[in-house]
């Protein structure tokens, strides 16, 4: 029974350089699945995924090179952020407990602060203490207010130096659900429309369970995205998140223009979508060939 | 590398004692996937896969299972068929070519009719002659008319008698790409209707590429079906499909009840389905976490 942990650490750069000089670590390491990055938001996300050894060992390499290639003082880009390699979720994916993994985030974070003087914050189910569950609450003042924020006690970090890394920042680091990163694209420039649509399908102000949702400006696209993370994969389906927001578009007397999803998404979250789109009666992950073979093998 | 294969064993039968007995040699040799039966269509699908040699054993354990509980003088269903055993579909998935899969086929056909007593024809991509690749035209005139059909020397069986077995019938065997049984449940009792419908978006009409569809009474339910095969899982979505039928019955006045997978669906067609409901820009089974880790180990 083979130990699978997945890590998708979130970089503050999009350049094609870099990002390639990011993702050959977990390469050469065997453990690379994906990579995106966005050049409105100025970030890029690679997702990684096998033994927990080999993820770590290709993870710790690449902050390295992230360190080398980002300097945050000259960074720009629609997405918050407060470092360079901004966070580092891991996800136990099969035969690893949550409490494995929070082991595994604790010694990645360990690592880091020690091997490159990056302050690491513990967040969601690695936290050290409540208020740092949320990363927003972590990342809140971005890095440009991220060294007067550290002065307080409150916000000592977990690992690491009580400074933001000159040209690094600092990261967050921990073991939490699988989020999806679901983005949709309006077809309209008008910023208000995705902010007002993102305001009111959120979790926070009553709106879609386990939603998260952010109206960003794509600037080289001429358009407004309404940015999402699902963390309630379990029930939440992506067309009804589609159905939501087409609706409250149309009342802006706006299109849906496409989506895109960043990363890589769970089985289960397909099933759920495909469910409500077909009105299948009932239809979950046991009716797709691979994953029964692969949940099986 | 591992050889993986399908098996999608049709029998003529749907109660839950033949069902279970059925089941059970798959479940033994662990290459049970799942399995449904329609009391309409009086008909059951086992899906199994796993190594060739305990699929095979399995399969030709179940044959005797199936000779021994049905008997198809007595059998009434929506569904045409021409044998105990109707079809016996092998599907390569994994490590596994077509030529190798045709070889593990005509040895099933070979035992079955050996062991059985019962005539086997190839089909699909193990067929013998042209007139032999579609199923439905080695099907065509049912049991009822299977002994008075193999006189002529053209429907002589690839293996076993030149008659059919006596309870049991003729069976079908062979090497198919992966097919989708998707239905469309409609919410009226007007066959006319499912048969017009099923008539206008089948291939052979000009329709939607890939796709065999036919128009059925589901007698128990007191509504009519749009029973669909989807031979091209590659370039059709069954969202696409949804949305064709959804139109096609609003056109009469109908809605869409519900819809159902009878057996199990590959990836790829999940895939397409969500590209096309979310309009993702791009989007594919390698944005799919599971399938990622199970097509690399």
């Amino acid at each position: 029974m083979e130990k699978i942990i997945e890590c998708v650490p979130n970089f503050s750069a999009s350049d094609e350089k870099t990002l390639k000089a990011l993702t050959r670590c977990f390469e050469k390491h065997r453990v690379l699945l994906g990579y995106e990055s966005d050049i409105d938001h100025n970030r890029a996300v690679i997702t990684a995924a096998g033994k927990p050894q080999a993820v770590l060992k290709a993870l710790i390499e690449t902050v390295g090179v992230a360190v080398k290639h980002i300097d945050l003082n000259a960074h720009k880009g629609a997405h918050p952020r407060m470092g360079a390699v901004d966070v580092i979720p891991f996800v136990p994916i099969k035969n690893i407990t949550k409490e494995e993994a929070v082991l595994i985030s604790k010694k990645a974070a360990q690592k880091i602060s020690q091997k490159y003087g990056i302050p690491v914050f513990l967040y969601a189910h690695s936290a050290s203490s409540p208020n740092r569950v949320q990363l927003s609450d972590i990342r809140r003042g971005g890095f440009e207010n991220m060294a007067a924020k550290m002065q307080s006690p409150e916000w000592k970090p977990d690992f690491g130096p009580n400074i933001p890394h000159k040209t690094a920042g600092v990261a967050a680091c921990g073991v939490r659900d699988f989020l999806v990163a679901f983005n949709i694209n309006l077809d309209t420039n008008d910023l208000r429309i995705a902010k007002k649509i993102a305001s009111s399908i959120r979790e926070s102000n009553g709106g879609i369970k386990g939603l998260k949702a952010l109206g960003l400006e794509l600037k080289s696209k001429n358009i407004v995205q309404v940015s999402m993370n699902i963390t309630n994969t379990k029930s939440t389906s992506f067309f009804e998140i589609y159905q939501t927001v087409k609706k409250k578009a149309r009342n802006f007397g706006v299109e849906i223009k496409n989506s895109e999803l960043v990363g890589l998404a769970p089985m289960r979250i397909l099933s759920s979508s495909i469910k409500e789109a077909l009105k299948f009666d009932s239809f979950d992950d046991d009716k797709i060939l691979e994953y029964l073979l692969w949940d099986r093998h």
